[in-house]
Formats: C-alpha cells, structure tokens, sequence
C-alpha cells in the first residue's frame, strides 16, 4: 500500500491486441505516473484483465473527471471496469457468531490501521461479542437467527449492511447460511471463511471430515459467497501440516491460525481491488 | 538413519496400563540399547501403537531369538507386530509409465544409497525407460496393459514381484489401476502417489480438475492402494501455492515436484517402519 | 490437551539402558494410565530426553506424594525433572509497547481458553493498551523505560513479575532490551519473539535488513531470553514468501502474522512442558 | 511456457511516466499480440523494469528487425534491454562434483523436455557422473581441481563454457569456489546452489552450521555467483522443517530435495528471462 493517494482502475474486456497501449496510453496523455500494474490473459476465456494504480496528483483532473474521461475507451473496449479512490475508506460490516479468533483479529488490523478501513457495525446471531465490540466504539447489532426467523433475521441483515452502506460483507466465522436472496443481492461482495481446503470437506464439521480421512494436512479457503454452499469463486487457501496425535480438537485449534490469517489476506486484495472474479474464478493480483 | 546396526520393533495392541514398561522392562533385562522409540494412542480406537529401534550388539542375542523371546510378551499384549533388521535390505519393485520424474529421483536416492534399498526390477506398460533403467544395472520388465489383457498383465506384474521376493511395490506415477486381486494380495505392500491433495479431485486428470474449481493450492498424497480407488490410508501430503497465471500444464510441471518428493518421504517412513495402518488411517512416527 | 487433570513429566538424564523401563516401570507398578509420552537421545551430549502425560485419577496418590515417590528413581538415574498438574493454570506475565498483534492474539486465546492460563498482569513501557487491557479484566502497568531510569525500570519488572507469581514472562514484540540481571534471574521462563528467520538479521529494524539483502522469505522466531541479544535457544520459528514488489512496510506486515502465530505455537509448547532446552537448543515433544 | 514461438523483452530504465505506453504502443502499432507482460517500479532505486512476451506471427517481421525498430525507444528511454526467441534453445552448462541429486534431477527434466534447453556439456572435478552423463548423449569433461592447478583449471572451465556458446552456467552442488577472474567474466549467467537460507550459515558446512544453532527450518539459496562467496543476488529461496531429532545427517537429506526444487525453479525463472538483476537484489517476474 502506498502513502499518497492514487486511484485503481480494475477491469476486464474481451482480449484483442493493443488494450495495454490503449489504456496507458490514455494514462500517459494526461502524465499520469502509474504506481503499480497487472495484466492477465486468460487463454481459455478469451478475457483480459488488468489493474493498475495511478497517482491522484500526477493527473490534471480528480476522480469524477477521470471516469468519464476513460468511459470512452472502456467502452470501445467493452469493458466492466471500476475506478477507486485510495482516500476514500471501504466500510466493512463483519458478521460472526460464538468464535472469537477472527473477530479480534480484523480489529487488531483495524485498530493500527493496517486495515485502513470504516466498520460501521458488527453484526452477530449471538451476543458473545457486544462489549467487546462497543468497547471499540463499533455498533453491535444482535440479530438472532432461529429456525422460525430465518427469512425475516436476513432481511435485517440485509437492511443493516444497506444502511450502513456497506461495501463488504465478512462471514468472520459466521455460523449460519445467508439466504439465497441475500447472496444475490450483493454479488462479489460477500467474503465467507470455510475451514478445510475446499473442495474437500463441503459443510458441516470440516476438522470432524479431516479427522476421519486421516488426511495430514489441514486447511482454509476464503471465498466470495453464492447461493450454493461452499462453491463461491476461491480467494485465498492455505494449510498446516498435522499428525496423527492430533486429536479433531487440536484440528480446530490449528485451523483457527490458518482460517483468521486466510480471510485477513483475502480481504486485503479484495479490498485493494486485486479480485476480478470471473465465472467461478478469480484472478488476484497480489 | 544409525550407521549402527538395528532392530526394528513396530507393534499395536489393545490399549491398557503397562505396556511401554512390559516391552521396554523386556529390553532393559537384556541390556538394549534404544535408540529411538515413539509411542501414541488412539483414544477413539482404543489402540496403542509403538516403533522402537534397539542396537543389535547391545542384546545378547540375534533376530531369530530376539522374535522368540519377544513372542510370549506380544501374545499377551495381543499385539499386532514385526521385527526387522535393518541390516537386510528392502526389496523395492518400481512401476512407471512414461513419466520420468519419480523414476529418476526414485534412481538418484538408490544410486547415493540414501535409499538404501534393493531394486531387483522395474516393471512397466512402456518401454520408454529400459535403456536408462537397464543402464542402471536393473532388470526391466516391459509389460503392456490394453483393455483386453487386463487380468494377464496384473497376473503378470504379481508374479514378477512375488518372484523377485519384493517387500514393497511402488507405482511411480504407474497410470494404470491395479486389479483388486493384486491390491488384496499385498495389502499394506503397494503405495501410489497420487497427484491431489486428496480427497479433492480423486481419478483421471486431477490437475484440470483443480484449474477449473480454480484452487490456489495444489497438492499430491502418497497412499496404501487398496481397491478403492485413492481412498487407501494416506501417508504422506504437501502442496505448492498456484495463482491465476499458472495453465494446467503449468499445475502438471508444479505438481511433479511435489510428486516426487511426498513420494521418497512416504517410501522413506514404510521401509523404516515407521507407518502403521489402522483401518484408514496412519501412523506416521517420523 | 487432553479434558481430563493428568501429570506431565519433563525430565532429561544422562543416557543409559534401561531409563524408559525403569521410569514406565514405576509408572505401570502404580497403575497409572500413560496419555502420551516421548523420548529423546541426544547421542552428541549423551543425554536422554522425556515428556509424559499421566492421568491423574489412574493414580492412587496425588502430585506430593507422586513426587516423593518418583525422587529416588531421578536421583538414581540424575535427572533435571519436574512435574506439573494440569489442574495448576500457569500464569503468564506480558509485555508489550505499542504493536497491537501479539497482544490481541494473546488475549484472543486466553479469552476462548485455547489457551488456559492465567495473566495476572500486562506490563508495557507505554499506555497504549492500558485501556484494552483493563476492559480485559486484567491490570495493566505502565513501567516507563527510558536512557536514565533502566536499572529501575527493569527491577520494577522483576518485582512486578514475581509479585504476581509469574511461570513465564512474554516480550510479545516489547521493544526493549532486558538487563541482563532480569535475564539471569529468570532462565527458561523469558520468551521473545523477534521479527527475523535467527541468526540472519539479529537486532533492529530486520525487515529493513531483509529488504536490503533481497531476500525471498521472511521469518520469525521465537527464542528463550538470554543475556545475548537474540542468541538465546530457538523454540519455533516459521517464515512466509516475499517478492520484489514488497516493502519493508509490506514485510513488517507479513511479517506480524508470523509473528503471532509463532509466539503462540511456542508459548503453548513451553507452558505444556514440551520444550526441554539443553545448552543453545531445545527439544520440542510436539 | 506457451507452446507458440515467441519472443521476450526484458529491460529496465529510469522511471518516468509513459513507459508502458510508449513500450506498448509500439507493439500495438505492429498489431503485436501480448501473451504475457510483468511491470515493477522500484521506488528506491527510480528505476523502472518490465518483461513482455509477444506472439512471433503475430509482428510482421522476425526478430532482427523487431530489434532495429525496438533500438529507438529503447535509447530514448535509457533502457538495458534484451529480447529472446523462445524458439532459440538457451544453452546450459551444468558444473559438478560428487553428489548426484541436482544432476539427476536436471537432466530429467531436460529428458522430458520440461526443461528445453541444450546442455552442450557436462564439467566435474570427479569423474563419478562421466557414465551416466555420457549415456544421456551429453559430453562429460573431467577437469580436476587441486590446490595448485586452480588457476589453469578455472581457465580450463572458462574455455569448456565459451566453447561450447553457453549461456549460462549451472554449478549443481559443485563444491568449488570459482576464481573471481571467471565470475567477473561472465557476470549474471552463472547460478548458484548454495544449501543454507542465506545470509545464514554463508560458507562451509552449513547443515551442520544450523544444527548447531538449533535452528527449526533448514533452507537453501540460489543465487547469481560474484566474486564474493555466497554473496550474490538472490534469485529464489525455500525451506522445510526439521526438529531435534534430526542429525546432521538427515539435514543434509532433508536439504537436497529443497536444493534441487529451488534450483530447478530459479534455473526456469532465469531462462525464461523473468530474473532482472539490479544491484545485489532480482526482481523476479513469476
């Protein structure tokens, strides 16, 4: 991350020769000193995507003007692409349940500001975590999710994140599945811990699945959330060598280290516009 | 691995008290030198498993004698158990197809004798490596599989390695599936290295598997073929870190040095008798 | 970890025959139930290492009497040893400055009981934490260090430290040197963590070193605190991957998550009596 | 690695703005098809590097031209530069003495054509691999090295390497020190394995250096070689853990599965020109 400010533009379009010249050549016109950039063809798809970071003052316009100065060629290039503004914060509404260790964790980033963003509020189906939270001057919202409210306790999820105007939404262990209306509603924006190395070990009780396999690595993924149970597009995954004396429990305790560090990286390059998702996979240039 | 010579004692038994002093009181009586010992219990089976090495010229006695003395105390422990002597050599039966890179790193560890291991002969559906395993000074086997000579061929295979008094078969990225009358022959005898991280993409062509879910780690295990196909007990995983960029030809060149490395250390910890199967899990005392 | 109280027996000796029968006789003799035991030749100091887990209600007596009745086989056999109950929660004095990731990882553990000590007390040459700490539950003090006052400052420490009755002082990223009067009074019982892959980059600013010299890892390690600066006996270390693009503030951040995670791998090892140091090395029964 | 011919610009220059674009659009003008393109601004050293792949049949003309007309703009810009033809084999000289595992694992990768290269000769201080060298249809020169004949061997190495037009020069575990007059001769084309994870354990013994130190992961280096030992930029780096189990003996077999990996792995990046050298440190465009 870069002290000055500077703007990312993060896009994709149908490859075809000349998109990189186009696009800085566009940047180059106005003098714009480029920070940082990444380009990926994807051969199979036939897809270009690129991400690059300009410095704000190096341009002779801010970011309104940038935008529709570039819509031109992102359209002739048939672009999706966004552009983001480094000083404007991203607002992060973190969900979780009974466990603790990512919760601390994204507010210890939170608190030094590693993590230089807003969390408008917290949101739990359980009030473990209240005064911690508050003590941190965050909003606490209990939400109890029971068989009976699960439609209505979504809704108001739903309405929370909307009217916090949240940008992302983290599962940070977050014990229950968002309805299928939720996860449609906010594509691409919802980031889910699981805790094995999908695809292995789906569902329930990942460490049990581990345990009984006699597998002798165990592992994490952070992936965006769709409406089917752990089959998002994959961010992050990592693993941590165990043996046979260790017990599901002992699983549980290692796969905390591995599951809090996982969704702390993957919510950085989301953060820092490095996913572009594209079908069921992502691109993430670190 | 001792210069001195050893003997190898790898046991379970029905968990009780008393048993690490009832085996090594035994040893202790004699004046054995140990030299290494691992114990662990399996609380869900109520299983003890040990591996001990003691120091051939600390006992008063030699093998044969050794088993006969040893024996009375097995039989009341109701113990599963073997001694070996690690001044005999393993006999070592490699199968391979086209592919090199286990083969030349199986050649490599023998030719240093850091494996040191007898390799009385390789078998194979191909001939591509006759010359090279020929120059090596080992027999080699061209025995072609097509989908009508199946049970000839494995009947074949069998006999070469029963012939050759083979302790171990090794399928060195073999790309055939072995018959259920060859698994059940030698269980326990017969390792594949498989290349996944199982249990995630069992079968043909896992690493197209793994680029199209679009994971970020890829992996290989070794493990006890059984007749199922890739669901024996595991004995040895790792994985190596993949990104966007990386092609499935990419993943299969990744993937070989994994391959070839979770292979030598699995074949390493069941020649030294450091690997006890129970049910489908594994011991590993590294 | 075992649910249920159990003895832990740590203790070295010079090596000989007949140690594990003579220490799992008595054991046996008495009925005591062994959940995990290891052992360790070192054949350079011939010396033999070992840790064991007894169940304490297999016993017919209690920790005194177990101790008096176990003090003529070590005398016998010249043991350093000690047993410990898991009953007795250890109790764990930290110090911390102004970097926030150790602790809240720390209190994360110790709030979940994944890690199931006591802090009686953090000390800090700060007051950053003050109020963290203390929303905790647990004092806070505020020790200033500067160039004038050391000697008082780190008496004030050891008074501090042995007033709350401490088994284990934590430097979790304290950024101050200890005198070495406060090192010697307390062997064994100091860890620090310190931001480098020991012995490269010993002393300030490693990240910045590690920069400089273009490497392609980066590390941690956590050590028990000598009068040496970082030469001290490793318990754990661990590393993470780097490239050309990261700064050193990108690798200070890397670098925390190794941290944290080191410190407390190490701390659990130490606090089970796993880590049996012996000169400048450890053994860690893992 | 594409499978269509190609050609590889890599170069660097002082930063300024309107590099890519200037780069870019020169290939665009030509209609030039980028398969792959990497950019990095070191911000210490204003310096500015960049590695792009471009279709051959995608320009318009062959590689002497794409040459002549690149020469301006390279000029313009003050850029050291190269471009290479993936159809051009690189030519690779491998250096030996008695340890067989990177040799074993370098020529099967160039068996297999993974790695596609020449190796025009084979140069050890022994004559043990002269077989096995020569059986894979490579010549093998014996060029022994005593206390007094290093000059005129070093010279006699010198002549092999020019000889035969090598490009780069591999020493796999030759347990040599090169002359400064050769390293200085052929500066950033001759690589290193060094087994330690540099800058720890520079020189002799450095498995046993580490076991010394009690260190709990074990790595090794490879590096670009300068005059001074050891010292040179970092290309590419690993580790694998041990514990206090493992002798220096068993470091030593640990250690050559990740010398062989790593080398293998920077020998690719080096080939495939993705290594920019600038001072003592490598951008490494993976």
């Amino acid at each position: 991350m870069h002290r000055d400010r500077f703007f990312t533009l993060a896009a994709s379009c149908p490859d075809r020769t000349g998109i990189i010249a186009r696009v800085t050549g566009f940047i180059a016109e106005h003098n714009g000193w480029i920070l940082e950039s990444s380009f990926h063809a994807d051969s199979d798809a036939h897809r270009y995507f690129m991400r690059l970071e300009i410095k704000a003052d190096s341009l002779p316009f801010m970011l309104t003007e940038l935008r529709e100065r570039f819509r031109p060629i992102a359209t002739e290039l048939e672009m999706d692409w966004k552009i983001s503004d480094s000083a404007v914060k991203k607002r992060v509404v973190v969900l979780v349940s009974k466990q603790e260790h990512c919760l601390y964790d994204l507010l210890a980033r939170w608190q030094s500001k590693e993590l230089d963003i807003e969390i408008p509020c917290v949101i739990s189906n359980h009030d473990t975590f209240k005064g911690f939270v508050e003590w941190h001057g965050i909003p606490f919202h209990h939400v109890p999710v029971t068989a009976e409210n699960k439609p209505q306790a979504y809704a108001e999820v739903q309405r929370l994140f909307e009217e916090s105007h949240g940008d992302t939404m983290v599962l940070a262990r977050y014990m229950q599945i968002l309805s299928p209306a939720l996860c449609a509603a906010h594509p691409g924006k919802i980031l889910n811990i699981h805790h094995s190395f999908l695809p292995s070990f789906v569902g329930a009780k990942p460490y049990h699945q581990a345990y009984t396999r006699g597998v002798k690595l165990i592992g994490a993924t952070c992936h965006y959330v769709t409406s089917e149970l752990d089959q998002g597009p994959i961010i992050e995954q990592d693993v941590i060598r165990i043996d046979h004396s260790d017990s599901p429990d002992d699983m549980v305790r290692y796969g905390k280290d591995i599951e809090k560090t996982v969704l702390a990286r993957a919510l950085r390059y989301h953060l820092e516009d490095r996913v572009l998702a594209h079908g069921n996979k992502t691109i993430v240039f670190r």
